[in-house]
């Protein structure tokens, strides 16, 4: 049976901490790659895919459903009203591949939690969505921990660093060059962006005079 | 058959980029409990550990050889005179549990590397030694898949996020708070270390007057 997931988007001014290196036209076309990255991961390992937006969409390559409401009350509204499985995964994991995600679908656990870097929550996979609420945001991933046992729901920490990896600050932007071979790590190469090996550490650098190639079809 | 596993140690003035958080002392300490906590992991997936050390070292737990070579030379000197598989493996680790060393040593492939944040090298397993030589320093990730594929060498990603951070910056203590059970996060406990939740980022704040326990027994 294939496992319902839903990746929760926001198109407008997204990854604002990247605005240095990237316009907010470029951030736009960057943040709609990786989505459509991570629904292709969902894709590969069997998974139906839907896009959770928070303003209308056009997007040829998955289901869009509209929410006004902010992340944890549409997800809780989501959880509420659905049965069985669901994988809930953000939308800016462009290293995510569908062995990871197949890693996750397959835990013996009642919930399989995918821990974010800096104390967030990339992933979550309930077997019951009656039993579980999410609670995003500050050190999601304890909360998450903490909701899982406190329904006395049994609990698999995912190992993955492709899962651990969100993409929020440049330096993230260094693991997307090096392990990237998607449609987001194409879009950082087609706007000039490339690695810099200064004194041993590994930086980003955009070549001048490069924009970023248009936005894919959503 | 137990592999054996080699873990590099630098013993003097580590983790500096901590120097504003920690003391002197207690880097010396915390890089001590870093070293203990792997060495508890190699053993835990049934590995034989040592420690090659760049001073003498007094070690109840791990069998010590010094080199006074830098790494890279250190490290190929061992791999020209070793017979059969070696595991190479960072001290600065304390996240690393036996299940990700057993995922390590049960690779298909001849080589696994298992990549560090920034584009560094974590873990290197190679089948046989007399194939592989290490280049440590900048990339080193993409260096060694480079050397991996020049030797017609299959290589294996590990995908780990506990492989893959190493203890390097303060936010990488936010890791260690969150996810680390063993000595190292004990002891940036016993220092007072703690989480700082402000405006939903995740960031650690030490309390006033503590000083770390005293280092454990090597």
């Amino acid at each position: 049976m294939s496992v319902t997931a839903v990746v929760p988007f926001r198109p407008v001014n997204p990854k604002s901490r990247l605005s240095h290196v990237l316009s907010k036209d470029e951030r736009e076309c960057f943040a709609e790659a990786m989505l459509s990255d991570i629904v292709t991961a969902l894709r590969g390992a069997g998974c139906s895919p839907f896009i959770l937006s928070t303003v209308p969409l056009h997007c040829s390559y998955a289901e869009v459903q509209v929410s006004d409401q902010e992340l944890n009350p549409a997800l809780n509204a989501l959880l509420g009203t659905m049965k069985g499985p669901l994988l809930i995964i953000m939308a800016d994991l462009p290293l995510v591949d569908p062995d990871v995600i197949r890693r996750i679908l397959s835990t013996t656990a009642d919930v399989a939690l995918g821990p974010g870097r800096g104390g967030g929550t990339n992933a979550i996979f309930v077997k019951d969505c009656s039993r579980f609420h999410v609670d995003y945001y500050g050190a999601s991933f304890l909360k998450h921990k903490k909701i899982a046992e406190g329904s006395g729901l049994s609990c698999e920490i995912i190992d993955s660093f492709r899962l651990h990896t969100d993409v929020d600050e440049e330096e993230d932007l260094v693991e997307l060059l090096i392990h990237g071979t998607g449609r987001a790590a194409g879009f950082l190469r087609s706007c000039g962006l490339e690695l810099l090996i200064e004194k041993g550490r590994v930086n980003v650098r955009r070549l001048p005079q490069r924009s970023g190639s248009g936005c894919g079809d959503r």
